[in-house]
């Protein structure tokens, strides 16, 4: 394939015609597809449905301590399952709070509490004149929402193959103090798929904080979300490796049922350090009399252990896999060659992130839109929608089938290839 | 029977003797009954047993409407569950959001998102020097245990048999811009039990407040919890008053299953304006893409609608009754015509209230506790948990059987009595 780049005016000219063509003829075909937010697909939620068999009208409802989980108690979870969420999240049970149905919302409520009181007893952020986050970029939008809500500066760190740039995570966090946190998805990085190496988390593990009241956000939304049986990412222990450094109280990890079992019937958790711990529940205690223990049991009782959980995520990975190949290979097969966009294989996680020609990312998303196939928001994965270059789209293959999956990166690459060429001919 | 306060010297000695006697004999005996907490009964939570079969792996998910209740989506709650929770709440569906599992959450997140941007734009309470809310004592502790975990001072305002001090109310709410709210427990108060009458909702509804934030927190926790088939409280519709009298978005109406169906794992909402809720949403989707939505399919599955949450509560109510004629009958029979103490006789709701004489609650729920019936701590029904006469006693019901309940009342009345004489000695 000869690039675009190289090609004359008469050539791109031609091309242009053909694209449009191409283009008109998708257009007559309605289609009316979604892969805008990484939601699981129809096949996958019926892979959890014989949860919904486990706790009934016979069951014992006491948990292994002898706890009802039908009545008030347990604020910070029933054992059976902070242990469950503990080696998911692998560390130890007391370091885990098991809390509601979603993480975003334990993000949300661990950024308000630290506007509201301060972290472990540091100055409430709403009496400080500026607090900043780094956010790796491109990432998470939702991350980058909660943020701006409660009026924190954003700061883009650049996001490479291995994880954050960590000279700069370095230089930031160890000499300004209003710098309060890093918003950071450590496995199969949403969008780019990017798993941090070792050196990466040690150096995390490792910095110096300006501010007391710095931590780490570490979402690991994915931490058991492979695509494959042979090719898996690990990631080094973010807890252990903060003790080891002298950091314990630094990080927060989130994680989530949400892509397991039900999105929105599951259940979430936050591990941490036993101070950081103690800190939390003396506000939880004041914000709940307690979480919805008997899905807690529900959960439980079901996966039975890590085990059970890692073996449903095969099953998972079974029905993701088509569609992240059907996206794979049609970008492989059309856009290989013809230096209009890049993109990185991931290993697991919900998305693929595609980075175009600078200035055609919006366009490419609005072209797709209007052939029916419905992205991510151009922009979305950057602080404030802003993406400096207008370069990132975030492809989330999960909900559509396979089949329109491959209907839908058809029409991808197509736009891909129309907007680049009308950027080429200095038309956007 | 004789007044204590009559009693001579020499009637009180003898008398502490043989109540002393009458302790001993009762400390023997071991007990351990709760209390504490307005916690439902193991009978109770067998009632719903049956809603753990309404949803299966047979189960159609979908809601009326056709959303999937297994993925994303349906922030404010699916349909059917909104409409059924707005009928438990006597307001339009188009009013109600249905939350997670928790209407203490809801409150919690209320105040916390005034605390960091305000009210419909008003200037955010941590920016001000002082925010105020008018607490009815005696009342809910875990309502002051909000205002006061994020620094609001805490006004006691008395609650007589139909509803708060209102003059008081008007006074403080009609000229004190720094007054930004009020906790209220409308219907069978917690914990006198008592209903607001129409001239109060009226005058609430009729407040012409110093500040454009204040609301009134209405906690309707027991709105459909009565006791009785025949004897049944029923208090005005404030959300319609305020539209009548031109404050159409001065009440937020919180209320949930946890005393319908199970406490944990039921389902909140918050009902108020149109406006009011266009706001609450735009802070929601910040902190979570949804609450779980198969727990409330579940809900209105099992319940149907209106009638069936009422059949159910008749159910309760036969449950409940039993125990709380336990405890009035014998503070009737063992306290009446002594004048060492008083107590409201509730039709609804989860708790008895009763006041002693000034000075002896402590002392007698430090009694109980030693002959191992614990109850609510002395307090904890005022803010900052400082009853300034020592004199209000929250006695919860609901948990105990009728059999413990009994045994529990006798041993309440003679640890009021013990006190008393105490008291009337000088000893305290």
């Amino acid at each position: 394939m000869k690039a675009y780049k190289e090609m004359s005016r008469d050539e791109l000219l031609t091309l242009k015609a053909a694209l449009e063509e191409a283009y008109k003829q998708e257009e007559a075909k309605g289609l009316s597809l979604n892969m805008a937010r990484g939601k699981p697909g129809m096949s996958q939620l019926t892979l959890s449905m014989p949860m919904l068999d486990v706790i009934n009208s016979q069951s014992d409802m006491n948990t292994l301590l002898g706890n009802d989980t039908r009545n008030y108690g347990d604020l910070d979870g029933i054992g059976e399952c902070r242990k469950l969420m503990a080696d998911m999240m692998s560390v130890e049970k007391d370091n885990v709070v098991v809390c509601g149905n979603s993480s975003l919302n334990i993000m949300y409520d661990t950024v308000s509490r630290s506007v509201t009181h301060g972290v472990n007893g540091s100055t409430p952020w709403c009496k400080l004149d500026k607090v900043k986050f780094l956010c790796p970029v491109p990432g998470y939008d939702r991350h980058f929402k909660i943020t701006e809500y409660f009026g924190i500066e954003m700061v883009n760190i650049p996001l490479y193959d291995d994880g954050p740039d960590m000279d700069l995570v370095e230089k930031y966090v160890n000499t300004d103090p209003a710098v309060k946190g890093i918003w950071c998805v450590p496995k199969y990085s949403n969008p780019t798929g990017i798993s941090y190496s070792d050196e990466v988390v040690r150096r995390f593990a490792n910095l110096k904080p300006a501010a007391e009241d710095f931590r780490i956000y570490w979402d690991n939304a994915y931490c058991i979300h492979h695509l494959y049986d042979d090719k898996q990412d690990e990631i080094l222990n973010i807890l252990q490796e903060c003790e080891k450094a002298g950091n314990p109280n630094m990080v927060y990890i989130f994680a989530s049922t949400s892509k397991i079992s039900f999105p929105g019937s599951g259940i979430s958790a936050i591990a941490t350090s036993l101070e950081n711990i103690e800190y939390i529940k003396s506000q939880m205690t004041i914000q709940t009399i307690g979480h919805d223990k008997i899905n807690q049991l529900r959960h439980t009782r079901f996966f039975k252990n890590i085990d059970g959980l890692k073996a449903h995520m095969k099953k998972h990975a079974d029905l993701l896999r088509p569609k992240f190949e059907a996206v794979l290979n049609t970008l492989d097969r059309e856009l290989s060659g013809l230096e209009i966009g890049s993109w990185i294989e991931p290993r697991g996680g919900y998305f693929i992130s595609f980075d175009a020609l600078p200035g055609c990312a919006k366009s490419i998303v609005a072209k797709c839109k209007a052939l029916g196939v419905v992205l991510t928001g151009a922009g979305a994965t950057f602080p404030y929608g802003k993406d400096p270059q207008d370069s990132n789209i975030r492809i989330a293959p999960s909900f559509p089938t396979p089949e329109e999956m491959q209907q839908a990166a058809e029409i991808f690459v197509l736009c891909v290839k129309l907007a680049s060429v009308e950027k080429l001919l200095g038309e956007m």
